[in-house]
């Protein structure tokens, strides 16, 4: 079989560009034993790989030039010397974007995502839904009742994290960066309320959505919405840093406000998100959200770009905020 | 009893000078029932000070002109119409830069620093301890070999926080601004190195003090130093945010590098320690301070400046780095 693959050509200046990219052609191997053959039905694009073009030495190794960019996939078996995997079986693997691969049975993991459809396993149950669930319970940690900001929050990752908020009872106050999304989290999502960022009277919507202070802020973006929230946090508040999307494409990050002496006048913490130091709870997790998501208590959204060949005009959508929930690419058969 | 006071008079604009204080005489007022008279011993001068003259609305609320420079102070009962505190009883009280006050007895509270001097209430006893104490074992939390880095190490609550990592099990590294200041600390109050923040090899070294990373900056000033030690940090890291001894007399905070990135690539926490949030373990915190030094494992040091007249002279001394440990100004009989 004749395999597409998509490699980093050249490290990417400002917003990625098709030219940074090139499509090569090549013949997959014999399968050995143990092996499968897989053909890509679902390719996940995701603003972390934006780090790893940059050549930065964290939080993720980077790629080298020629390399394939790497990432999730679902894919389906198509020819197997690995009997634990018949041909038809639907697996997800991590060889990112190419048409097709050939693995060890060992290395890929059968989708099981019960009465949701497959491309779930890449966003509500997969390493986005986690992330929103982590940041949420682990990070964030609200109260009762307490206000919570969420920025990004039509987002793959934000849309989760605002309604596990709900679910642990507290309020959630979404920020995004249409009207349409925001109606989407305020009506569909439950979201108590959703703020425009491109508003003229954002701040002053912010600052009127909770009179009393911000108690969790769940930031994905950085930049000018951080900095709009951060004043209004409460003594004893916690940020949970899980993504700083508007700083992906700078040559040169942004510096902070007055953090330290801000987390000191409010006894207040800022936290990074490591993912996988929650790794041993994964499954009860997926559990959780699938639970929540079958009762209709969680809702998640995911857009699908047809066709290989836009993979890298989907990856761009991610930051200009083209996408609504999961972005995935689907490849056709 | 006539007494002296010590009130603002200008908002301090950068180091706080003379002029933007006065002294006023008083007469105090006869006793009521249940109110003691009261003679000055010693008066703490603190960094935290410096917010409350600017006008800050937090941590704490603000001066206003006119008003004396409240703070802690041991005092001597010298006339008591309060049967629980004789004359001659020492108290520790609020009332702050004065020779001298009137307070009723529940508003003071009898020393006792068992086989320790007076002055220790206000120090290794004091909010300074207990500053050092919490900060380090509550919120920097540093495991069994943790690298750890104290910033003002010398200070009244650095020196401590330091002492504590060790005795928690940790390494200590203390950063100060004088050669004198790092031997004592290498030397009596047992840190495995110290390094001079003004020397011009002081990132190096701090690097070479710990090649593999930072686990626990527990940091008191903020600023340069600061910056310098941000980007050793391990994976996991926590930092401590105690004091931003570089900021306050700045018009301006200085803008910090970019800390929700730093957050998000090392999975590291910030947190500003808000002291009264542990209130309910104060006394055992005491408790175990006392036994520390009563054991010879802690040792803690005291900047005395002789003369109530000095007072506003001290206070500036803490910003140009003129004490080691604890500073008091002592008011002769």
């Amino acid at each position: 079989m004749q395999v597409r693959r998509i490699v980093l050509s050249r490290r990417p200046v400002g917003m990625p560009a098709a030219s940074d990219f090139e499509t090569v052609t090549s013949e997959l191997p014999d399968l050995e034993e143990g092996q499968v053959q897989l053909k890509t039905v679902y390719v996940s694009v995701d603003p972390y790989m934006r780090g790893r073009m940059a050549g930065l030495a964290e939080p993720a190794p980077p790629f080298s030039l020629g390399d394939v960019i790497t990432g999730g996939v679902i894919a389906r078996v198509v020819k197997s010397r690995d009997p634990a995997l018949p041909s038809g079986t639907l697996v997800q693997a991590g060889y990112g974007w190419q048409t097709g691969a050939v693995a060890s049975g060992g290395t890929v993991e059968p989708i099981n995502t019960g009465p949701l459809p497959p491309s779930a396993a890449l966003g509500v149950l997969g390493s986005t839904g986690l992330t929103g669930y982590f940041g949420m319970m682990k990070v964030g940690r609200p109260q009762t009742g307490a206000a919570v900001v969420v920025s990004g929050a039509a987002g793959a990752v934000g849309s989760v994290a605002g309604q596990v908020a709900r679910l642990a009872g507290a309020r959630g106050v979404g920020v995004a960066g249409t009207d349409d999304k925001c109606a989407l989290l305020h009506g569909k999502m439950g979201f108590d309320a959703a703020v425009n960022y491109k508003a003229p009277d954002f701040t002053q919507a912010l600052g009127a959505a909770y009179p009393e202070g911000v108690d969790v802020y769940f930031d994905n973006v950085g930049g000018p919405v951080y900095s709009a929230v951060l004043p209004l946090i409460t003594h004893g508040a916690r940020i949970a840093v899980c993504g700083q999307m508007s700083q992906y494409n700078l040559d040169e990050l942004e510096p902070s406000p007055a953090i330290p002496t801000l987390l000191l006048n409010r006894g207040a913490v800022m936290e990074g998100l490591q993912l996988m130091k929650y790794r041993a709870s994964y499954p009860e997790a997926r559990a959780q959200l699938a639970e929540w998501v079958a009762r209709g208590d969680l809702h998640y959204e995911e857009t699908i770009v047809e066709g290989f060949d836009r993979l890298v005009e989907a990856f761009q959508q991610l930051f200009t905020g083209g996408n609504i929930g999961k972005l995935l690419v689907h490849v056709p058969d």
